[in-house]
């Protein structure tokens, strides 16, 4: 590559900034130095196993007898109070003001404790506790759906510090909103639905840009950092962060909940095998992942294609970054050589 | 206002949402504690008086004989190599290879030394040193308008480590590129048209949103917190931060170089009152400073206006940032009031 350029995200028709004139060294990037190892347990921590009466009441849990692995709960500092009269009496409305227009939010805001240990992140948790994660997710999704008017759905995670978390302990959020705007989200469902109504690069139409994306990856084997028989993980082209990674379905599907048992299974294998070899280089990194799936509810989308990105919080967002261009200082194909032990 | 809600940028056309249940008290937004308070001189520090040797040779600077007081000279880790002949040549192409789309960036990457002492900041420098500053970024835009092709200029200042910055010394960073998609600055270009093209609120067309947005600031007197002849400064309506806070010209503008000598130092007392403010309620923060101005050499906009937006950086862009929507947990209205002491 040109020692600096810029790489057009195909779907959302946004830039970026691979500059590797400014790059650290890969070890440079290792957060781990100056971070203390965690204890599996801590007295003061309400997520922690034996504190379930410091949070606020159960919603949902998977658990035997008296022992839970992954335990749902309201968040106690919600993003919007929780208001069902409001949101079954239909869409709040839009309140202009001379120039100023806005939206009463409501909606719902939760957290999903994904495992009883404080120091069980993804790399060091067992398969089949990620799977439980993994599987809550569709869980609390699909619990949404029957909720009137609540479609709009983010499944988030902060870990670490740098990535805005205020809880060291392993959680997820989940926030529903009856009003709302997805921006990223919809900016894909617009990118991926032009894509898919005009010619691609063969000349042909009808085409799911997730689907073609792939295929072009594999063929030029460049980004690819693991595969199994249901999914794959790769660093886009066009990545924002540095070693930020994908997990995405091969076979084309828009929608997250539709996954079943079976592929649940796979897809815990290739997302612990992502933190696996995330951890190797970098430590214990702080970093987001985030699901990006069809709103509930909605048809099922020829052209959408359900994923995670995982974003690794390595530098910081700064002046220029807030001027609309991410500078990503490791180019992603280099990124997935360190990864796989090949630089 | 309702205890949470969307708010529209009106330009932009995004939305923010603001959302006080998270609502830290204001106090513990103070930045001070635990910061050890800086020297005015560090000798390690490149940019420091007497440091001038281990910078790469000077590129402009206002100085009285041997003392220099605000100094420009290239990046030495810039975001692009500096290639003229590449530039002048005309736009560097668009390569495409299957779904991929890049493009080489090429152009100029400058560090505006703010002033000669380490712990200077704005707010507690002296004002015609903070007019240096501002005049330095006019003179270093005209620059830079007789280049061929370097159109997309980005001047920002990113202080503190929270805001991106690696060196703690104030300094500004500007980068002027051939290509290069200014992606904020696009939105607002972009938005800002349609607004003129359209009836606005009371009917009328072919007016400046900027300008409106001023009209209707000073009706209300919310979110003002300081104003002179020629300048207001306001907490906008949809903030995307905690206390962020423009700058903007009271009569319609559209090109920060068009400032005279009287305007320039009526915005060094705005910038440094807003800063003093600023200080007084967060103590020694970290911050980023945009300017918005239109692309070099376009012709002067009717519909564009532009300012200085200034974020403190208190709260993380977390993961739900990430999908689009920035959560910001102090009103305006209320950071306002905090900034006039009225809370």
């Amino acid at each position: 590559m040109a020692n600096s350029e810029y790489r057009l995200d195909t779907v959302t028709g946004l830039w970026t900034l691979i500059s590797e004139e400014r790059s650290k060294r890969p070890d440079q990037f290792a957060q781990s130095n100056g971070k203390k190892p965690l204890p599996e347990h801590i007295p003061d921590c309400s997520f922690c196993l034996g504190n379930e009466h410091k949070t606020p009441p159960e919603i949902w849990a998977y658990r035997n007898d008296n022992v839970w692995w992954t335990r749902t709960i309201p968040n106690k500092y919600p993003f919007f109070p929780e208001s069902l009269e409001a949101v079954v009496e239909g869409q709040p409305p839009i309140i202009k003001d001379g120039i100023f227009t806005r939206m009463p939010a409501y909606g719902s805001h939760e957290v999903i404790i994904e495992t009883p240990l404080h120091n069980q992140d993804i790399h060091n948790r067992p398969e089949d506790l990620v799977r439980e994660m993994l599987w809550m997710y569709k869980e609390r999704l699909i619990a949404h759906k029957d909720e009137i008017g609540l479609k709009n759905v983010v499944i988030f995670k902060n870990q670490g510090e740098s990535a805005g978390a205020s809880i060291e302990h392993p959680h997820t959020q989940l926030t529903a909103a009856s009003t709302g705007k997805m921006q990223m989200l919809n900016s894909e469902l617009e990118g991926s639905q032009r894509y898919f109504l005009s010619e691609n690069f063969r000349g042909q139409k009808g085409q799911c840009v997730y689907c073609d994306t792939i295929f072009q990856e594999f063929e030029k084997s460049e980004r690819i950092i693991a595969e199994n028989q249901y999914f794959v993980a790769f660093l886009p082209f066009a990545s924002r962060f540095p070693f930020e990674t994908w997990v995405m379905p091969k076979k084309h599907s828009s929608d997250y909940t539709s996954i079943n048992p079976d592929e649940a299974w796979k897809l815990a294998s290739i997302t612990k095998e992502v933190f696996e070899k995330l951890n190797r280089t970098l430590g214990n990194f702080d970093y987001n992942m985030l699901l990006h799936t069809t709103p509930l509810n909605s048809h099922v989308h020829e052209h959408y294609h359900w994923h995670f990105e995982i974003i690794p919080r390595l530098t910081k967002i700064a002046g220029f970054e807030l001027s609309g261009i991410y500078v990503n200082v490791v180019a992603p194909e280099r990124a997935a050589k360190i990864l796989l032990g090949k630089q």
